[in-house]
């Protein structure tokens, strides 16, 4: 059966409920990330609304929004208790009444039994879905998600999508159920590929690209795309059956020679992703000495589940001293030129790689402020990557607080190392 | 001159214009931040909404939130560029003209004097403010927020506040300007005091409280407040001039006698703060030695300014030889108990003590997954510490991803130190 009839899909609009995000106690991930999911399926939003957990607003709020867009997501406030409003609102702004759903019931008895907890009654509460609406699986909790038409007589008008509101269940049953159904109704596939950069400005790269990027109504399309810390650029196809392709390919293509060297990732995997892989798939293993950064390189590189194998370790000599005692940086080093110094850092990452036994070792030294230190600058950073072949050194300057600059140099040194692994990195001394 | 009259403040709400947001390209942390700050005000926030660039739908966005709140908060669009539509369709909603601003013209000339740029025509644009406005002084950057009373007759009905997007103007605004005009109007005056606990789980407190937080309309109030991985109570008291808060204290001790051992910080210091705070002021140096948090718990203890002074370093002896070979845990512990043990952790916290020559010495060793290793479970941790009068050790099982298990053992070795230097440790053993 077809639950939405011929509805063409070209607007949405988000609506959370939720009091504690009204209250500011939740920040409203859910919006953010549904509305890149719409926008990279060429779906217009144009509101995003957080609701209390409050019928009367809900369900004003839920008219004027179905009165101006094809589709209503809405997060949030499909549990079990009385707050839990969300489900009977719908029904009643879509004029339904609400009936047992029996593929909600299995679905919760399942996940009860799955976890060999019993159920309380109150949970088939959350089985009640509107007369027209269909659920949608949640195998990450016990709240179905609903898909509602909303009739106009034989003729669907609008269609409420309900999903709950912790980040792993929504996201999850946007990607399995309701996507798909959003591309069935969109007036065109989106195909989109993501070109990550670094080491150069987003001002600088658009000048590059600027005949490129002129009018993004143009198909294929590149647009820069906001991304902290990088640049990031999104190359949009709008694809029909059996279409080649090759126009965004070529456009690719023409990204890749004008800014082939700043490229990092054509996809979607992290800086910190393509550095571990790298490290795995030609089997050398890395090791870190940090000060300023105090550990976060070594900590950000373990976020990558199977890095055990290629990750020998790290030192975070923090204070001057324990860079001597612990390490064996040379005394008359950090007398002459202070810790923070290409010298030291040269010295850091050369004594790490000898210390953790590792094919690569990165150091990282600066001053992160508040304050000057040995009457450096706030923001200036060494890092030097020792690597088989020898040892790099790069002077960095960065702006911005304490945290920002340790930030940006824990995403510096992982892109040395990945330089240093791709034979692309030369000292700039 | 009394800006906006008798008007009583009972009810705000919050719009962001910006389609970076709609976009889902930026996160409206704002929204969070100013919901919270009206909440301690004891203002009530009923709706949340992000808008686009787009003048006709931001209008009408302004009319319905003018006919429903008390004090509507606009967020973003105050730059000098076209896209910039805020301040334009705010006059139009209120029925103002815009007229220069002397003070505001004053504002953004002395912004590009301090800075010794140039200060380009357009930047102008942002002191044409409604002719009733008043502005507000941006110290972080060139756009002037605005207050805009919308007057029926003589009378103040409604309060426009006008703030720009970015966090660190917006909050500094929001504090120094917006903050005491509510206070003015609100119709009561709230003094929050938070309450952090840590190893309790939020229902097993509310429990121990029940009695206490039965009736949130009382005054005081004692009402759990969201926070990730620990718990906190905000007890709430309207006071009037003069008022003693002696039943808002006697709530306090009530609060201390039931659950302060559980209580670390009564104020708005975050673990890490109170960790560090407690080292400098007794002035004892810490190192950390990690395994499976890989460096994350002495980053996050380097966060905090000033504590250069304590922080001796760290070791991330991540692979299981580098904790014999860089450490010297005896090889023979590793092999009988592995290194995911209370004796590896142990022998860590001991041998990280007397290399870093710090007074505590804290050792994280666990299994963060998503995989078992060694036949450990995915979320067992063990953490020593290793303390002037001996050494404490305490196993725990923590639940979730690889990131969350980290997390949580970060904040436990941070929250284990913070027991020592209080002489509050003893081993689970």
């Amino acid at each position: 059966m077809n639950l939405c009839g011929n509805l063409l899909i070209r607007t949405a609009e988000i609506i959370a409920v939720g009091t504690e995000i009204l209250m500011g106690q939740i920040i409203n991930s859910n919006a953010a990330y549904l509305a890149r999911e719409l926008q990279n399926l060429g779906i217009d939003s144009h509101y995003q609304t957080v609701v209390g957990d409050n019928p009367d607003r809900l369900l004003d709020m839920l008219k004027l929004a179905m009165s101006r867009s094809d589709v209503v997501i809405l997060t949030g406030g499909l549990g079990p208790t009385q707050d839990d409003i969300t489900m009977e609102v719908a029904a009643r702004a879509v004029g339904q009444n609400l009936l047992l759903d029996q593929e909600a019931v299995a679905t919760i008895e399942s996940y009860f039994l799955n976890r060999k907890r019993p159920m309380a009654k109150s949970n088939l509460k959350q089985a009640l879905l509107p007369e027209h609406a269909r659920s949608i699986p949640n195998y990450n909790g016990t709240a179905p998600g609903a898909l509602i038409p909303k009739m106009d007589g034989e003729k669907c008008s609008c269609l409420l999508v309900l999903l709950p509101g912790p980040p792993n269940e929504n996201q999850l049953m946007f990607t399995e159920t309701v996507k798909p159904l959003l591309q069935e109704h969109a007036t065109s596939v989106l195909d989109n590929t993501f070109i990550h950069m670094i080491d150069i400005g987003e001002s600088d790269a658009a000048e590059i690209l600027a005949d490129l990027l002129d009018d993004t109504h143009t198909n294929p399309s590149l647009a820069p795309y906001a991304s902290t810390g990088e640049v990031t650029f999104r190359l949009t196809e709008k694809r029909r059956n059996g279409q080649s392709g090759a126009a965004a390919q070529a456009m690719l293509e023409q990204v890749q020679q004008r800014l082939g060297t700043y490229i990092y990732e054509i996809g979607n995997r992290s800086l910190t992703e393509v550095v571990a892989d790298l490290l795995i798939s030609t089997a050398q293993s890395a090791a870190f000495v940090e000060s300023c950064t105090a550990g976060q390189v070594t900590a950000e590189l373990a976020k990558v589940a199977g890095v055990s194998a290629v990750l020998r370790g790290g030192l975070c000599a923090y204070q001057t001293p324990v860079k001597a005692s612990v390490l064996g940086v040379e005394s008359a080093v950090l007398a002459s030129f202070g810790a923070i110094s290409r010298e030291a850092a040269v010295q850091m990452a050369e004594k790490g790689r000898a210390l953790f036994e590792a094919d690569y070792c990165v150091s990282v030294s600066g001053n992160a402020g508040p304050d000057a230190s040995e009457g450096k600058a706030v923001g200036l950073v060494y890092i030097a990557v020792a690597a088989p072949e020898g040892t790099y050194a790069v002077e960095f300057h960065f702006r911005g607080n304490r945290q920002k600059i340790r930030d940006n140099a824990t995403k510096q040194a992982l892109n040395q190392l990945r330089k240093a692994l791709l034979g692309q990195l030369s000292s700039d001394y």
